[in-house]
C-alpha cells in the first residue's frame, strides 16, 4: 500500500494539500459507492442524490480527521480512506435532515426529498411528497451503514479501528440528539443564548470539527496532551463555525450557502444571531422582533423586516466578536503544543478557512 | 464470564428455552439501553416508545441468531448478548417503517410517532405531526447505532466478529431496499406473484429468519454444510413468515397483530394474498377486486368487501398451500444435515411457531 506519497506536502503549502485532499477524499467516496450493492434500487433520480449529499461537498469533516490523524502518524491511504468515510455519515445526517426541515434546496439544487418524490405514480401530490421523504430517509439510513462500512473496511488496523468506534458512535448520538433538540429548538420559547449555544455545539459544532480532529488522533493513537488541545481546538472552531453558519443563515445569500435565503427565520429557528438580537436590541425593536417572530407564518416582508431589525441590533458586530475570540481561543491552544511540522501551521488555515465571512 | 449455564437445555424442552431466552434477550436490551447516554433527549414518551420498540416483542431474530450460533457452539452469554442486538435493529426498522406508513398502532398500543408529537407546543396539529415523524424517525437512526455498538461490544472475540459485519451490512442494506421496493409496491400496478415474494423475501423474510440464522451461524464459526442448509431453511421458513403475516393483514384481528385490521387494504398494497387472489379468482370478482383495489381511498364497507372477495377467491387456501410447502421443504433440509443434540428440534419447533395460524 502506498503510504500517501500522492499527497502534497502538508508543510510545503496549505491550499494545494487541502486541494488535494478533498479531491482524494471524493475519489474514495464515489469508489465506495459503486462498489455497493443496491439490487433495484439504482435510478438517475438516486445517483443524482448520492452524488450530490455524499460527493459534493468541501470535505471539512473528512479533512479534521485526517488533520487529526497526522498530528499523530505520517500520511497513510487506509486513514485517508476512513476519513473519507465521514462524508457519507454527513450525507445521512444532511438527507434526514432536509426531510425533517422540508428543506427546498441542497448546494444550490432541489433537495435529496423533492427530486426523489418526481414521478411517484399514484394519488397525486400528498403521496409523492410522502413517497419523497421515505425515500430520502432510506437512503440517509443506507448512507449511515455505508459510513461505518468504509470506515471499518478502510484498512487502517484493527488496533486503531478500536481506539475510534468509542468516539465514533458518541458522536453518531450526539448528532441524532443535537437535531433532536434542535427540532423542538423555536424562537417562541425565548430559549437563552447558553441553551442555543448547546444546541449548536451538539447539532454541528462538535460534529464538524472536534469530533472529527478527535477521532483521527485516536486514530493515530496521539499522546494526551495532543488530544487535549485539539479538544479545546475543536471545540473553539466547532461554535465558531455555527455562530458563521447562523449569521449566513440571515445574511448569507443562496449563491454562498446553497440553500434558500429565508429557512432559517422562516422556520421560527433559535439561532445563536437571532437570540442574541433579541438580548441586545431596545426595548421597541426587541418588541417588533418578538412579534414578527411569533407569527405562525413569515412573509417576504416580515423575513426581510426580522433582517433589517436584527442588522440594525447590534448582533451581527456581536456574533462577529464571539467567532473572532473563539478563533483566537483556539489559535491560542494551538501555539502551546508542539507538532509535527506544518500541521500546526494547517490547522491554523483550516480555523480560518471554516470561520471566514465567506465560504 | 458464566457460559450460558443459566440457561435451561435446548435439548430438554423447546418451550421452556425459548421463553427463558426471550427474557435474556429482553433483559440484555433493557440493561444496554439503561446504558447509554442520551443527554436532555430523555422523557416519559421517550421512554415508553423505548420499551414499547425494543423491547417488547417477540424476539423471532434474536431467537434465530442465538439458534445458528448453536448450530456450531455451546451456549454462551457473549453471543446470546450479540444476538439481543437484533432486537434494537428491528426497533430501527419498525419506528421508522411505522412513519412512512403513518402506521396508527404498533403492539396494540399508538405508535411512536403519535406518542412523540403530543405535547408538541407550536402552530397546531401539522406542525405536532412533523414533529412526531422527525423524532420517531431519529429515535429509529439512534437504535440503528445502538445495535450495531451492543454486537460490537457484545464480548463476543475479534474474529467470530469479524466474520459477521460481511452479512450484517448486507442484511441492514437488504432491509432498507426492500423497504424502499415496498414503498412504490403499489396492487394498482399489478405486480406479479413472483415480483411480490421477491419484495417479501428482501424486506422481511430474509431479515426475519435466513439472516439472523445465518449470522449466528458465522459467528460460531460453522461447517459449510449448516451453513447451507440454515440458508435453505431459512429462506423457506423467512418466505412462509411473510405469506403467514400477509394472511394475518388481511383477515387477522388487531388483538392478534397488534396493528390496524385495515392497514395493509386501505393502503393499496401488493401483498402475496392479494395477489393470488387477483390470479385465482373468476372474472367477475377480479374486475369487482380491482375496482375497489383501484380506489384513491377505501372506506370500511370497501375494506370488508375487499376482504369477502378475497375470502371466496380461494386465495387464503392457496396461501395456507404455499406456506404448508414451505415448512415441509424447510423441514426436509434440516432432516439432511446434521447437528448437535436438540438443535434440530428447536429449528423444527420454531419453524412451526412462526409460521402457526396464530402468534
Amino acid at each position: 500500500m502506498d503510504t500517501g506519497a500522492g499527497l502534497p506536502d502538508i508543510a510545503v503549502g496549505f491550499d494545494g494539500w487541502r486541494a488535494e485532499v478533498r479531491t482524494r477524499v471524493l475519489d474514495e467516496v464515489a469508489g465506495f459507492l459503486r462498489g455497493v450493492r443496491t439490487d433495484g434500487l439504482r435510478s438517475a433520480a438516486v445517483e443524482d442524490v448520492l452524488r450530490q449529499y455524499a460527493v459534493g461537498g468541501k470535505c471539512l469533516r473528512s479533512g479534521f480527521m485526517y488533520l487529526g490523524w497526522l498530528c499523530g502518524a505520517e500520511p497513510d491511504d487506509a486513514a485517508l480512506r476512513a476519513a473519507a468515510s465521514l462524508e457519507l455519515l454527513h450525507a445521512f445526517a444532511l438527507l434526514q435532515d432536509d426531510v425533517m426541515d422540508d428543506a427546498a434546496l441542497r448546494r444550490g439544487a432541489p433537495a435529496a426529498h423533492i427530486r426523489l418524490s418526481e414521478g411517484y405514480g399514484h394519488d397525486g401530490v400528498e403521496s409523492a411528497v410522502r413517497f419523497g421523504a421515505s425515500a430520502a430517509t432510506l437512503l440517509g439510513d443506507m448512507c449511515l451503514v455505508w459510513a461505518e462500512r468504509m470506515l471499518r473496511e478502510s484498512g487502517v488496523d484493527a488496533a486503531a479501528l478500536a481506539r475510534v468506534w468509542p468516539g465514533y458512535d458518541e458522536m453518531r448520538i450526539e448528532l441524532a440528539v443535537g437535531q433532536y433538540a434542535d427540532l423542538t429548538n423555536d424562537v417562541r420559547d425565548r430559549p437563552a443564548l447558553e441553551e442555543v449555544l448547546a444546541i449548536a455545539r451538539a447539532k454541528s459544532g462538535n460534529y464538524t470539527v472536534a469530533r472529527p480532529l478527535e477521532l483521527g488522533a485516536a486514530m493515530a493513537g496521539c499522546a494526551e496532551e495532543t488530544l487535549m488541545m485539539l479538544s479545546r481546538y475543536g471545540t473553539r472552531i466547532g461554535e465558531a463555525f455555527q455562530l458563521r453558519d447562523d449569521l449566513l443563515g440571515v445574511f448569507g445569500s443562496a449563491a454562498v450557502t446553497g440553500k434558500p435565503e429565508d429557512s432559517d427565520l422562516g422556520q421560527h429557528r433559535a439561532t445563536t444571531v437571532v437570540v442574541v438580537a433579541l438580548e441586545s436590541a431596545d426595548p421597541a425593536t426587541r418588541r417588533e422582533l418578538s412579534e414578527l417572530a411569533s407569527r405562525p407564518a413569515l412573509d417576504q416582508a416580515a423575513i426581510t423586516r426580522c433582517r433589517d431589525l436584527i442588522g440594525a441590533s447590534g448582533a451581527p458586530e456581536r456574533v462577529e466578536a464571539m467567532i473572532a475570540d473563539r478563533v483566537d481561543e483556539a489559535r491560542s491552544a494551538l501555539r502551546a503544543c508542539s507538532l509535527p511540522s506544518g500541521r500546526r501551521a494547517a490547522l491554523d488555515q483550516m480555523a480560518l478557512l471554516c470561520t471566514a465571512r465567506q465560504m
